[in-house]
């Protein structure tokens, strides 16, 4: 797959009119950039470079002792060095002799943003005094388009693990009854992730995210020794991993009272609304709207509808992570950047996750994830269309 | 543990003369600032700020929907935000008005180097036209002093994963045989791993890093299919990671030929060289020291034997990560900045590692971990005296 994204790569500079794409990163073990998954699939040691030229082959500068490793990838012309790469990286550029260079980092994407502050001074330093010192641009519109763009397979994947995780719901269905903590249900999730011999799509210690009652903590933070109780309202936040790409699912549970058949009116309502709003964000989102469009649609209608806005985002994209970078479907406040500016683009994958705190009850919150088509977004998850009632 | 460390970073900005220590991140998951390890022992989501004063209560500035789970942490003052961090962490700073603002970047030392440059951007922007648009300096040295200086605690659990680590080299030693590939060696290794519930110290699939033989592809290279075979030279790098701590240990074996009864002189000699130079390397270590004053000591002695230098340090610090950040025992090479330079302390760990090619049969390599005290390096891992004989 790394040649794919490569090509792609290389299709989106020649769109974008840039020459040329540096990743430049050092021990990427601990202080890794996310798109070397995509444009490497392997870590490197000391400072490296990788080049991506708008047409011609791909360059890797690496540490001598990295050299043959990264050579076995086939994906790069690879060169090594022992002392230092300032002497090598400035002859490569002269190959190519960009005029602009894209390189790796990123106000606004998390997931673009590899190249540390630190990189970035010892990088100014090398091409001080060449004619490269003022041709240096942020390569956030390159990697956003090339991380969001799904091709087909990775698609496969993501549904693979959303079938996966919907399923593993309908297993906490069949066990979960009141008196039970939100760390038992967190911990029979995770005795259902080891047998199928995949892993959690982010950190085990809040994945899943079990929140019951009107208590609960609110999203991020632990499952909790709190009992589910008869008249709780429990939201559970999920997704696997597995083949190297994710999910990110939210359900939302009921515990009838005694003699209660159904739950009453002030749960159900809001919980509808939940629903209702995410069936029309998929009907109404299109390639080319910007994210805060979509976002304010469904704000305004659960506003709209009396109750208080959520909190954050309506969805992010989901791929090998599962926040998969920029664009996000976002409101326009100060800690979103331009996110909100950012067009949806055709075969991006989202979330829907809006959220409605119901006092005295819980969290009533749904995920589900679309595929953006030219005509709207397709669900890849089966929708939860009701409350599930648990006696 | 966290506790123990930020108030030990207290008395480092108090040494230092520096008022507050900020450290800027965000996705943490993703883009993590290795440096949390160590004064949260969490993660966070959106833009966050960890201020940590020379005197007075730390204070965090987190996404709303991290603050319940940042305050469990019970090491900080937690404020939540919504929209955006610029206001508040203008006022927080305000409460401290510092004069000098350590922040988390650092171009010689990975793991001070957690800020990106996107951030930095960000920061700065937040920044301009107050009175601290000015003050930032780089919290290098007092990161590289609060993760070097290790407590009892740390070196105890470093020390359960070499003794773990030199056990498993031992069972090695009882299957490893002519016949069998570095692939199988480094399986059987992983299984061992597995079966003691510990973890590898970096990635698994260079850890066991396993060469047999004259071809073997040298340092940070997968297991290959190539055989053992009798007169090859064999050396592995591996460690365990258990308790949040490491180890990083090499050791070398020889295939006796048919009818030999001990290796050759032409690969006992220089073997006996890096045995001997790594002896002398503990012997001489004094904390004040500069990390190339320990490397040219070793460096010279192999030189003058009549052998090729290294191609890397001779040793860098271990704790809980493999390569635990600045300081370095390395040579005045452009890739190493200004690590050469850096003073030895008291109380900090490091592998010793210098390497020999041996044309025609291998690597020899022995890599040992010390303590620094007062007086010399401490061996913390018994030293490999002899090359290990298969038959």
């Amino acid at each position: 797959m790394i040649g794919e994204k490569i090509e792609q790569a290389q299709r989106i500079l020649d769109e974008d009119n840039t020459n040329l794409w540096l990743t430049f990163v050092r021990e990427s073990e601990t202080a890794g950039d996310p798109v070397l998954d995509l444009i490497l699939g392997e870590g490197c040691t000391w400072h490296s470079a990788f080049i991506i030229p708008a047409a011609g082959e791909p360059v890797a500068i690496v540490g001598s002792l990295d050299e043959a490793r990264i050579k076995e990838t086939g994906a790069y012309e690879v060169i090594g060095y022992k002392e230092g790469i300032g002497k090598v990286l400035i002859e490569q550029l002269d190959r190519f002799s960009p005029s602009k260079i894209a390189i790796n980092y990123s106000e606004n994407d998390v997931m673009a943003d590899g190249l540390s502050h630190g990189m970035y001074l010892t990088l100014a330093k090398y091409l001080e005094g060449t004619r490269y010192a003022d041709a240096l641009v942020s390569s956030e519109g390159i990697v956003s388009k090339l991380r969001g763009r799904k091709t087909p397979e990775e698609i496969r994947r993501i549904k693979v693990n959303i079938d996966l995780t919907l399923d593993i719901f309908s297993r906490v269905t069949e066990i979960i009854r009141p008196g039970l903590t939100e760390k038992e249900v967190a911990e029979f999730i995770l005795g259902e992730v080891e047998r199928e011999g995949v892993e959690t799509s982010w950190e085990s210690s809040q994945c899943p995210a079990v929140f019951t009652g009107p208590e609960s903590a609110g999203a991020h933070a632990r499952p909790k020794d709190r009992k589910i109780e008869k008249g709780h309202v429990l939201n559970i936040d999920f997704g696997t991993r597995t083949l190297e790409y994710c999910s990110d699912l939210q359900r939302t549970w009921y515990f009838l009272k005694d003699r209660e058949e159904d739950a009453p009116e002030e749960v159900k309502r809001p919980f509808e609304v939940i629903r209702d709003s995410i069936a029309m964000a998929a009907e109404r989102i299109r390639p080319g709207m910007e994210g805060r469009e979509i976002d304010s649609i469904v704000r305004d209608y659960i506003v709209g509808k009396g109750y208080d806005e959520y909190p954050h985002a309506l969805g992010h994209q989901v791929g090998r992570s599962t926040h998969d970078g920029a664009g996000l479907l976002c409101p326009e406040w100060e800690r979103y950047g331009n996110l909100p500016y950012l067009k949806i683009e055709e075969n991006q994958v989202y979330t829907l996750e809006p959220r409605i705190n119901i006092l005295g009850y819980g969290v009533a919150t749904i995920e589900e994830i679309i595929v953006v088509r030219k005509d709207g977004g397709e669900f890849m998850s089966d929708p939860q269309r009701e409350l599930i009632l648990v006696k």
